[in-house]
């Protein structure tokens, strides 16, 4: 992984034309002559290292001298997430949220091992999979502790159990998602949960983020996928019983899962499973109106009827994808058509999902086209299905282009009940284009339907001087934060609270709220050196 | 409610003859001549009333004096719940479970200031909605304090909500099932929350201990129908925001529903409801054997075609049923005629039910009955299904009637995965064999599936001479939770922890497990006035 952006190189889709003619127009960006604005490796300012000589002792015999990194690469590499704010600092050269040292054990039996010399040893401990974080939830924060260390799981990678009558799947919580889904496929099998990190994120990071996959009204969010799970914390291992049910009490996998680090370490999870399907049917959509669209959604949620993946962007966000589309040609002549047979109107395009056997497929497709017909939507086939699927994990990558065109680029998500949407939606667009510095925009779309509710996920784009980035960031969180909660939604429904959205968390839950999450943390974590600074307010 | 038994007198279903006959046949017991053998209300004894004066003026001052009640028939009336246990001691006179007063708050408010009052003044407190546990969850236990009060919610019967656009209905927690969806059905919605209990428990008891409803593999357990819910403990009230999904943080929801009241007391739900089904398709059906329809449920669970209700008897609960049932005949010459098809066996009887519109119904119904027929399955038609329907909540009622005639009647739940649910299954049937008092049976079902697993339903019916049943029921409940624990299972799937199940939890979630929620408990109730003995072990 880049340190100072998305993915791989080479891995990087070119942006097209259209898309680099479209920010230069619209957002008056364009790519700095010189090259990206940012600094190379080496002159990445990190703190010193703050590793004394009986802490490194401590972790050393807890995992072997090979295992305890405190070069500089590896520091960078684990300075921090991926969201907007860490790739600012670390293009500038802003190390300072790097640990100590990078630490990664070989087995559950390690990672506690290390677990208990941190708290030995005054170490504060960062857990680290992917390293995918968009809510500055990997920062290495020292607390009180004299030194941090980020402790990376990517070497629990081993599946441990393949239930194929029960159709669950043990595995090592380090595993990322590809390597998991290579798995399960070479059994049949998939896991269904495709975030939009999916090839770069880790199984205990979707858990200790309460991560929602793209298609979760079908495969379900990653709580509603975990069977069981192993956890170390710092006061001893729990571990949950792999049943598919049970009144035993208030569940504790409920209380780890989401718990991002701040309690202890997820090592292992026993995850629900299912037969891959057999056939793909993504299709596109025009609706008149973001309204007419997300009733169609409700309509279909409520009915059981959604399909496994649903998505609609309002007319700006519309507008952008076929614009940037690398099928813009042929579905902006449908665009053409269909304005000229609804007389006007800014459409909303929205994206479906259905995944299964064969039978199953064809039955809802067929259904899902008739109510997308009644609900007044306008179909534009399964080309615009299929572009979307190839394109599903391109948007971090489009980030970087931004980023080096001085682009702020950065999403906010939430989540309501279908009669607070409408509200909701206007309340943080609002907020967010009143905190705009200046040229910018702000899209949004429903991406996770319910029979209750959906999820809403802005994007702003706006161009920001140098230097004023962070600030900048930080006026469109507060707008869209407080917006949020003014108007009824979550603070997060699938981004988690990381050290971002912490300062908010107490107007969510009530300051009593915050209380027994710190009383299970104090049980849990008595030295305070898990993952400090996160989710749980100052 | 009958205080020594289930229902209001008048409702009771008959015994048929083929019942009298069957169980005088088989366990050898007969009513007793001159009347069923329990005491009258007058004689039950009851703990001198413990209240003190100053305890007393602050129960009066939170929720009037007409709602603090202290006489015998109110006392003995929340005398516990309706296990076989709470029946035992209630008509053999031991009231020595009974609170000191009855407290009846008429809001949220008014509750908040019970529990204050409480607090302040050394008296324990147990939450009281329709009072059906089985599991001693209601035993009015003073814990370290002088006094005890039963918290009767049922005047929390108000509806606060019903927001047609999200589907959610926002009720207070005393009101019990039949009052909730008849409120419901007015408007065309239903929460299809049918637990055995229903005509009696209540929306908050049903949250306390994560209860599942016959249909939950349709409709979901109760923790998937709760949208948000306010509660208020000793130390403050929570409220949890009504969002369909959030990734903020681990769920506070998740911790209170099945808190079982020993953190504080729910006192109002936002459910999520549906619209009412236009149809219901129940039907009955043979198998082979119990694997064969074990079988078949995991298949079609895993396939996403599981009925919203699906039951499968062993074989002896077979046997039991049919000649219990009053289709009995005509059913008995299918199954005759089956017998002599497949050569003999001891075939399974299961029972499905599909509800929703008319259109999908039918398409469900004929796609079950051709994957119950090439799974094995005879269909014994929609008349064994109706009879199901009709007498789903009529197992309580015969409860009485054996006890009349002196047999022991217990029920044990557990789920498991798929693979460990054959294993589960013998020794848990095994243990509860070894320890029958004598003659008696053992049956079991299948009540509710789930993709990666089932639950195991077990009655117990055996003879006990008077006097001995405590010692003989407490054997039973020993020999099923050990062989449960060693199998794999939960120590329960529905029916919660209350104080029989409260000395294997520390076993199910860990020690440190429970420490977990002893600390949320000291956070949320520091003086533990909430419902002491219960849940947590001692």
């Amino acid at each position: 992984m880049r340190w100072w952006g998305w993915g791989e190189d080479g891995e990087a889709p070119a942006l097209p034309a259209a898309a680099r003619a479209l920010i230069a127009d619209e957002l008056g960006a364009r790519e700095p002559a010189g090259g990206p604005p940012r600094v190379g490796l080496a002159e990445v300012r990190l703190p010193a290292g703050a590793l004394g000589a009986s802490q490194r002792r401590a972790l050393v015999a807890a995992v072997g001298a090979e295992h305890v990194l405190e070069d500089h690469g590896s520091r960078v590499a684990h300075a921090g997430g991926k969201g907007y704010a860490d790739l600012v600092r670390l293009r500038a050269g802003d190390g300072s949220r790097a640990p100590d040292a990078v630490v990664a054990p070989g087995s559950g039996t390690e990672a506690a091992s290390v677990l208990a010399a941190c708290a030995a040893e005054g170490v504060a401990v960062v857990p680290f999979g992917g390293g995918t974080s968009v809510v500055g939830g990997v920062d290495a924060l020292r607390g009180a502790h004299s030194a941090v260390i980020a402790l990376d799981l990517t070497r629990l990678d081993r599946v441990l159990d393949l239930d194929r009558q029960s159709l669950t799947a043990t595995v090592e919580a380090g595993m990322l998602g590809p390597h998991l889904e290579r798995l399960l496929g070479t059994a049949g099998l998939t896991l269904g949960h495709f975030p939009q990190s999916f090839q770069y994120s880790s199984v205990g990071g979707w858990i200790a983020t309460r991560s929602a996959g793209q298609a979760s009204a079908g495969y379900g969010r990653i709580e509603n996928l975990v069977e069981a799970l192993r956890f170390e914390a710092p006061a001893g291992a729990l571990a949950t019983r792999a049943v598919p049910a049970s009144a035993a009490g208030p569940p504790l996998r409920e209380l780890l899962v989401g718990s991002e680090g701040t309690l202890g370490v997820v090592t292992a999870a026993t995850l629900r499973v299912r037969v891959a399907p057999g056939a793909h049917r993504y299709a596109g959509w025009l609706f008149g109106s973001f309204e007419e669209g997300r009733e169609a959604l409700r309509s279909f949620a409520q009915a059981d009827a959604a399909p496994d993946l649903a998505r609609l962007s309002d007319a700006e966000e519309t507008r952008l994808s076929l614009a940037l589309s690398a099928t813009g040609g042929r579905v902006e002549r449908v665009v053409r058509r269909y304005l000229r047979a609804r007389a006007g109107g800014a459409p909303c395009l929205a994206i479906t999902g259905i995944e299964g056997g064969l039978d199953e497929v064809a039955r809802r497709r067929s259904a899902l086209a008739e109510a997308m017909r009644s609900a007044g939507a306008v179909g534009l086939g399964e080309g615009a299905g299929r572009a979307w699927l190839r394109e599903r994990f391109a948007a971090p990558y489009l980030r970087d282009e931004l980023l080096d065109r001085g682009v702020l680029v950065e999403t906010f998500e939430t989540a309501a009940g279908w009669e607070a949407l409408d509200g909701l939606y206007h309340a943080v667009r609002d907020a967010l284009t009143g905190a705009l510095p200046g040229r910018g925009t702000v899209t949004c779309h429903v991406s996770h339907v319910y029979r209750s509710g959906a999820s809403l996920y802005f994007t702003v784009l706006a161009p920001v001087q140098a230097g004023s980035e962070l600030e900048r960031w930080a006026a469109l969180k507060r707008a869209a934060l407080d917006a949020i909660l003014a108007s009824g939604g979550t603070i997060t429904h699938h981004h988690a609270v990381g050290r971002d959205h912490s300062p908010w968390l107490a107007e969510e839950i009530g300051e009593l709220g915050v209380e027994v999450l710190r009383a299970a943390k104090q049980r849990l974590d008595p030295a305070a050196i898990m993952n400090p600074g996160k989710l749980l307010p100052a």
